[in-house]
């Protein structure tokens, strides 16, 4: 990690907002892609595509087309996605403790 | 977190892959913005500038102009954003230790 090159690369991976609330929003089994465009609020049908492409090109999720009628495409965390859930935890229950710090620190901010 | 429009926010502010190094790059100490410039490596004076204003905003770094000969601006984390840098720590351990991984699984992917 002092290598700067290896950690922008490493942070280009998984320091992104949509990959985590994917990631986030699989932990509990495997889910549609219908089911993650409701419930990653905000993210555009083109978004959660190439979002999840990625993801499973990078080896945390896979995409398995279910044949039943209708088909549909399932989405699921490998064993190396849930320790990446794991690993992001931390940093997820920070964001919602610090919120309100951080919305009054804005605000002070923007009033000085 | 179970708010999405509340997970899409806080993520907003930390699912930055150059606000995650800048923070770690502050865990000894302040830093010059010329000794950041030059260790978050790839980053443009502009996004380092941008970057550097929002954590300010976000109360999340102090920026200080030192009176001495050259003037200087320095930048230290407040003690919200040691917290944070603490909350980063595993989400960056992991993307070190699977770093290898990811890049077989990319290549499996692309190559098949």
């Amino acid at each position: 990690m002092d290598d700067p090159c290896k950690a922008r690369q490493v942070l280009g991976i998984v320091g992104d907002k949509w990959a985590m609330l994917v990631v986030r929003m699989l932990k509990d089994g495997p889910r549609r892609f219908t089911e993650l465009k409701r419930s990653v609020d905000g993210i555009s049908q083109r978004m959660l595509t190439v979002t999840l492409r990625d993801l499973e090109r990078d080896g945390i999720v896979t995409r398995t087309v279910v044949a039943v009628m209708p088909p549909h495409v399932s989405y699921e965390l490998t064993p190396m996605g849930r320790t990446l859930r794991e690993a992001t935890a931390p940093l997820l229950a920070w964001s919602i403790e610090h919120l309100p710090h951080i919305d009054a620190a804005r605000e002070a901010y923007d009033n000085r």
